[in-house]
């Protein structure tokens, strides 16, 4: 059976057209998928805090724009390109930002996530084909790929490396959570620090991915796992994700968050998860781990591309600092698992859910996130 | 039966009483020891880098002087204090710096080596008699102790702590050689870095610790053991220890260590291990590491106290940083089994000693030292 080769679809998309001005919602032409490519119909979406940090960053190159943002995603594979078996046309995927090509000696060992096959770069369309971008606008000019998603369009291309297969038994909008910032928070704790059972845990930072990275410790049966956040709300919304204590540093009078993470746990925390992105608060968080063995992992792309520093004679004493993608987990291998355990109601996806919307109120869920008012807005394009 | 009580022992030793003035072979009176106390015969002794730094170190507090340094040694139990049963006279053991009491929280735990039990502090007597000396001068004043061993005298108290049985088929010469160096440089590649057969590993300062680093590299298959020096010399005895290449950062024109290193592993060191103790050289460490799970291991005390900074955007790429005393080993655990392997010969110990001297002549093993001529001095005790 011969089937024609997949045509251009026309369809709508959201389009950042310059830093931090409205997304323009317009009709894009999406090309068909080339070789280790399919094409998604995009389920759900929502919006990550990278999403509004580059949304928001003054001074990108000018090729930067225009482009389709968003990277957490569930769709429909609408049609693949030559040679591609992984995937066809009907699979339920979860389009993740960082490859998995299964063959290189990062996919190979059991130690990195890093595939060095399909090096994560910021580069701003397919992977395998130098960088071309599958958008075009209306006047016929390119737009550019976001993280190797671009999920805020009807539909998208994405390279076979980046897809996780979705399991039947998992409802889009939860899976779709799992493309980044959950992962990312939930593998800090069960596999960057290998969180251990009667630990204690602290996290520096309560978004999405702090939350996520305090549900990770619940899971792997933490003693006490301690939320340091500025916003005093986030202590009973950390409750949800099994967070035990919380530090207001604008409440600790004289005390830095160090000492009181040390009273807290009897010497320093056994693991401390940075989830901001601030070089201070990395060193903070490397100081509140407990000597021995204490473990520090940096989760958070610092915001002003600071260097953190390290006292030598702190780190003698047998402390470690790891960083992370994605804490660690292999998206095909691991992202699986985690959807399992959500099935198998391990694992608290629901509680990450906060607000629903259309994609015609795509600012809406913007604007959710930046008044730290949602953790996660599902976007339905349907709707 | 009864036994006396002991007495108080006279004998010589090399008596430090001011930073850099030559030590003075003096005698001394060592008290009996107390309760957790042995009293030893040293049989033999060398000069590690620290004794050296702290003996030159200008600007110490007043009451660091007189002090009787050294810390790697060799000796025969003379007598024990109170309801010490661990070891008893005619033991032959080795001291060292490090406690392992047994029982803390880090003891039992597989991913420590700092017993908190005992905790290793800067103190200058006998870690659970307050501090308390066992030395005193001719005139009758205290002498202070170095490092929980002070080797460089004849008789020394130590707590029994501290005291790592010597196996009856190893030499005092060899098995003084793991009191500290050796044992913290093959620790960092055994136990710290847990080196991988196969993998690529640069060293960072070809001193005793890196040698002995580069020897645990080899033991465990490393297929390149990268020695980076400023000594062109050390290319030479590197070999010995297993090293396959060389680095000196003097002959590399515009390119720099960590560009070199990767060229030299493809994309960068699996493990990457500093052993002189400056913050540049502890970054430089970092970076060379490869991504994905590149491991830097910092072995040596920052001579300036300076911090050294590392980029979170390199860390975020599945790099990490651990630091360590004596290379991760647990003294009483760890020990004994390298000197097993010495005896199985599956180490080599015996290129280390380059030079031995009696007592009396070791103002010639600092000089030796301190002019990079040799690695480790033995200094017999009765010759
Ligand atoms: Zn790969
Ligand atoms: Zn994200
Ligand atoms: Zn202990
Ligand atoms: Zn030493």
């Amino acid at each position: 059976m011969e089937i024609n080769p997949p045509q251009s679809i026309k369809c709508k998309a959201a389009v950042c057209r310059a830093a931090g001005e409205p997304l323009q919602i317009e009709e894009v032409v999406v090309a068909p998928p080339k070789r280790h490519e399919a094409r998604l119909k995009i389920i759900c979406t929502s919006v990550c805090q990278s999403d509004v940090t580059l949304w928001r960053m003054q001074g990108l190159p000018a090729g930067f724009f225009p482009v389709i943002l968003g990277h957490e995603a569930v769709g429909v594979v609408e049609s693949v390109g030559e040679g591609v078996e992984e995937v066809s046309a009907g699979d339920v995927v979860a389009p993740v930002f960082l490859a998995e090509c299964g063959d290189c000696a990062d996919c190979s060992s059991k130690k990195s996530n890093v595939c060095s096959g399909i090096p994560f770069r910021p580069r701003q369309g397919m992977p395998r084909d130098e960088g071309a971008t599958r958008f075009t606008d209306a006047a016929g000019a390119a737009v550019n790929h976001f993280l190797n998603v671009s999920s805020f369009a009807e539909y998208t291309v994405v390279d076979v490396a980046h897809l996780v297969k979705v399991h039947p038994a998992m409802p889009p909008e939860k899976a779709s959570l799992l493309s980044c910032g959950i992962s990312t928070g939930m593998g800090a704790a069960l596999k960057a620090a290998d969180v251990e059972a009667g630990s204690t845990v602290a996290i520096f930072g309560l978004g999405t991915v702090g939350l996520a990275a305090a549900e990770g410790a619940r899971i792997r049966g933490a003693s006490k796992i301690i939320g340091v956040d500025l916003n005093p709300d986030k202590f009973e919304i950390g409750k949800k994700f099994g967070m035990t204590d919380f530090i207001n540093p604008k409440e600790i009078g004289d005390k830095s968050v160090i000492q009181v993470i040390k009273e807290m746990t009897g010497g320093g925390a056994d693991y401390c998860i940075e989830c901001i992105g601030l070089a201070s608060l990395m060193s903070d968080a490397f100081l509140s781990c407990r000597p021995g063995w204490g473990k520090t992992i940096i989760l958070g792309v610092e915001k002003h591309g600071s260097a953190f520093s390290i006292n030598p004679t702190e780190i003698l004493q047998g402390r470690s600092i790891k960083g992370c993608l994605m804490g660690g987990l292999k998206p095909k291998t691991d992202i699986p698992l985690l959807m399992q355990r959500y099935i198998n109601k391990e694992i608290n996806l629901d509680d990450f859910i906060t607000h629903e919307v259309g994609f015609s109120d795509i600012d809406k869920a913007f604007e959710l996130l930046i008044e730290g008012k949602s953790l996660r807005c599902i976007i339905w394009m349907d709707k």
